[in-house]
């Protein structure tokens, strides 16, 4: 066990929380759907990272499906974007600002609980990023949009260095617990390179040749 | 076991039939595929909201896969769909009625699996209505078109009344069986709200101060 | 077991390899990614088939994650492909072969592995054509476009053909070991079948009375 299972639950809300309201958003946004849809579209957009995670993880059922805290928030944060939703999405900032807090609580605690599945270094990696990316993924393909891991700036590569942080702080101190300070550390980090990323239009290298406007 | 194994395998392969039907006229008429690509968009719609079931349970391989009678009834589906094609898809009903008939069906079966599986009530009605509406889902994402799920009028809403009163059933007796009354009353509910949802164009409420028309 | 584990993991990466230079070309062709989306796009399509084969099995974690060697080969070919794609984008005709070859070698290796964990010969064939489609039906997903099992003439037909072969061969001789003639004469004929129908714009048959111009 390397991590805290109260602070693990704690950062895992969080993130399921701000996803929720993301993904709510957008769909009230992007689509203009109805409650159930903005429901919906929250809820998975809140837990499909975790789901995801947990299948290549083996532990079924996933955890953010046999917890019904999960569910709550998820649903919870879902119908509160619903009601505030007038207010909210006349701005692009809170979407973006929700997704990129979701990204680096879940870039956390996906490598922390790869970690204590007892997977390799390299495999806490990927899981912290894909349980970071899979809920939004999840979202665009259901909303009809390029998913954002594939198009969108610095996205997956902060959360793959918060995942990494997490793996290396552990490795060093074998059989610690995950602390708040590498924890908070790492998911700040993650927010702050997506945050920088977009605000300066960062990308990452693109192919030899290919012109930039796509 | 809350449930009487034979009505659940009889209901849920009558809504495997109803969905491959669905599932195989959808992909002659909406994208013109040949015979191979209408087979697999009729079982997947057919397959894949058990699939998706399961892997929420974890009781895998999911049933809708190892049991050879799930895989016959969706792949024969499909294919009297292929050859009744020219007759069907000048009608735009069979394609909703059939789609009503297999998200009632699945919602009653759905939720009486998850509740012989042990999942609390509100699992259980949330598993009902992914049953139901998963397979649907996948279809709309393979052929590029907004999942009904999210868009559709009373789609998901019927199929989480149908779900909770198998839950409710199910408590109120505790240890008795899933019987046909109960079955055959709930998915009845499903069919009935869905389609006078459909003929009414009755919507769940949308976000204060969305247009109407998207 | 009826397979030999050396052939089927030389077969595996090798498909593997083809699978995420298809994957990372058809990112860098179709969407213009960036290096990110390119080796996000090219592992998916190589690793999804085996992935979804694994769920469908009930073998989690998956093979394709839980085993380095996999994550290697198919995020090392990704990048190759991402850093040769100047030469390589201009000719169509390597994203075809490619993904020709890693739909014949998956549906081999995939049925081998079904066999191994004591499915039905229905099931294995299903599945070693799932794992030869599977992979290049996320890619598609992921960039928007109506996958090529729904679409592209003959393609889950020769994977279907490929892995009857190999069900046969193991049924013929109960208790012998998947061989090397078995497997390269399976994954050509899968190959050869596949080209000679995009050579000469072979469809499986239509529905009746649909036009062929879609």
């Amino acid at each position: 066990m390397f991590s805290s299972p109260v602070l693990l639950l704690v950062l895992d809300l969080l993130g399921t929380f701000a996803f929720a309201l993301n993904g709510a958003l957008t769909a009230v946004r992007a689509a203009r759907l109805d409650v159930v849809g903005v429901v919906a579209l929250g809820s998975v957009t809140a837990l499909g990272g975790g789901i995801i995670r947990d299948v290549l993880l083996g532990t079924l059922p996933p955890l953010t499906f046999s917890d019904w805290r999960y569910l709550a928030v998820a649903a919870g944060g879902a119908l509160v974007a619903f009601l505030f939703s007038r207010a909210l999405t006349r701005l692009n900032r809170p979407i973006v600002v929700l997704d990129a807090a979701g990204l680096a609580l879940f870039a956390v605690t996906g490598a922390g609980r790869a970690l204590d599945h007892g997977v390799g270094p390299a495999q806490a990696v990927l899981l912290g990023t894909i349980t970071a990316v899979g809920g939004g993924t999840i979202r665009d393909l259901l909303i009809q949009r390029l998913p954002s891991v594939l198009s969108s700036g610095l996205y997956a590569i902060p959360a793959m260095l918060g995942a990494a942080v997490v793996v290396v702080a552990a490795s060093a101190g074998v059989g610690a617990v995950l602390g708040v300070p590498v924890a908070v550390g790492a998911a700040g980090l993650v927010f702050a390179v997506r945050i920088i990323g977009l605000r300066f239009r960062l990308d990452a290298p693109r192919p030899p040749g290919a012109s930039r406007s796509s």
